[in-house]
């Protein structure tokens, strides 16, 4: 795969590392890129030997938002068919270990991602009141499940900027570490999960956890309970239960396609 | 105005000062000063020179909650056709300065304002339940989202009373300082709000991030896209780009009546 | 009652204290300890002479989940008609005492709980992913409501390991101690609430809070409205502000059956 590509794609036994690569232009997205990060996340829920992704920035930039000089002095909207909140439906966990600034759609994405590693300075803005912009992509939706309502109007209505350390104590971010070690950290993190848990399991627990987001509990106990019987005819639970018998490492099969 | 009004009214540029003012009674709300505060911010959204609204408590307190001593000895309900909750249909974003303490119904009128300063020693309690009252006016509803359900349920509970520094850590609160400096810090979160955040975004974001705390993510999602259209069509993303590119302060229009 | 019983319980003034009583399998549970445990908050529930609920276990664990050992190699789901989320519809605060390791279903008891005090060095799991198990009883809807959607699937995918101080800057608990400490102020704590506060409030503002996380806000407004006339049709209003002008402690009723 040639070094100019957009995004680049490695495989590190079974976890897949993306890392958005245009760093002269701290990774700002444009259609193409956002479309090859879609198509990326689709295939890698469709590739048993995938268990987890980890999506970084190439350079000193996560993802700056929108590449807005290309949309030049009358900008347009760039509508396409998948949203970025696409991530949620993948079923494989997707780690985002933000090296450097995210801000605008680069956060949007950010957030879509299941788990947060953050740069201690990695400079977080939601940027869209500074532009003129609303809340785009679900953003509104998703942020305050994130942080709570209070400090999501805080950090939309003002777009302020902010370090990796406050996001971390605002629960935007899961970890934060210094720059040099985020992207190590959601790495050796990837493969825990890669390793140590059971990728059906961790397919019907992230669709469990966005779903029970719009769901009442009701609704998400009786789906928990159908699970819990599908998960008991897998060999998972029997493997599970033996290896921690056992004190071994489990062997648990790959997710179907 | 007559300082002896029940809330004192000042414009800073376009910031709108509202400072509740029965400090012998710690602003401990009546009837008449709840319809104040309602008309004045149903003035507020209506009046274009008004960009963002701070509230804040004359003397040494924010509100003490309802005054328990107009109340007597049999205690009624007041009804009123508007609830607190108004605050959040007012398209313009409300930052409450909390200079002291807190307690009750004022607690609901901080809650639903959209953003929080507090002094790192106002006291903060519900007071509900030791009054033999219900969570009222849809703080049930309001305070697990923004600090979680777990801390919602100690602090409607137990009616324990907090300091602002807890509160901050806990995410009721979005910023803390020492009391002397309060009114002025959210005095200028608010002129920042007013000069550098496009007012279309602000009421935008505002309504999506509210209404997105009871609707689903495909419901926010298709009103963000149809949001986002409509903003293209606004002369504020043209000129929030151009101003970004020209590294100078965006010019903003008003917002419509 | 015989000290072999799988919990045991004791009434302390008007907080109920259960144990669970399994040192030496860390309080794991069993089929028959679970309905022991709903029999016993059901009873509570009935009992004026109860106000609130502890929780806390036997030895040097809380609760370790289930008896992985009583499974055996070949693992079925145990299916009761009573879910674990049962404790929120229990009308008296729950508090729940961790004081020492937490796991899996006990985890998932001490988060139904409504209040948590926990040991420094407590150590919690969710645990569920390494067994290839889903996230069950509930749990997927009510962690993300506690400690955020980001946090709720770090813990929920990883499954690691995190002691007590890490789950109160999370949220996870309210409260955290030495775990010498740690029964004594939930004991403490649940001693306030049952002789502070009004336990038709504990009752009503219990439901609303747990309710309204289901709900939108134009329904937990006319509730809490409805709820406000009710309450004020009690003699607990007239006694929590007498009370209250009289600076002594309020003598609130029980609550009827």
């Amino acid at each position: 795969m040639p070094e100019d590509d957009e995004i680049l794609v490695e495989h590190r036994d079974a976890v897949l590392l993306l890392t958005f690569n245009r760093p002269d232009r701290l990774n700002a997205w444009t259609p193409s890129m956002r479309r090859r990060y879609f198509d990326l996340l689709e295939e890698a829920d469709a590739d048993p030997s995938v268990r987890a992704v980890v999506v970084t920035g190439a350079g000193r930039g996560f993802c700056a938002g929108t590449d807005l000089s290309a949309l030049g002095d009358t900008p347009e909207p760039d509508v396409d068919e998948r949203a970025i909140s696409l991530s949620i439906r993948i079923r494989k966990p997707i780690i985002a270990a933000i090296n450097g600034p995210v801000a605008g759609i680069g956060l949007v994405a950010a957030l879509f991602a299941d788990v947060r590693f953050a740069a201690e300075d990695a400079k977080f803005t939601t940027a869209f009141s500074r532009r003129g912009l609303v809340a785009e992509h679900g953003i509104s939706w998703l942020l305050p499940k994130l942080v709570g309502a209070g400090a999501a109007l805080d950090l939309m209505l003002s777009a302020r900027t902010l370090p990796g350390t406050e996001a971390h104590r605002m629960g935007l971010v899961d970890r934060v570490l210094p720059a040099s070690e985020v992207l190590a950290a959601a790495l050796e993190y990837a493969h825990v999960l890669a390793t140590e848990c059971s990728p059906a399991s961790l397919a019907d627990i992230k669709e469990q956890i966005y779903s029970g987001l719009d769901s009442g509990l009701e609704t998400a106990r009786a789906d928990a309970s159908n699970r819990m019987v599908t998960a008991f005819g897998r060999p998972d639970v029997r493997e599970g239960v033996r290896s921690f018998h056992e004190r071994r490492r489990p062997d648990f099969p790959p997710l179907g396609g």
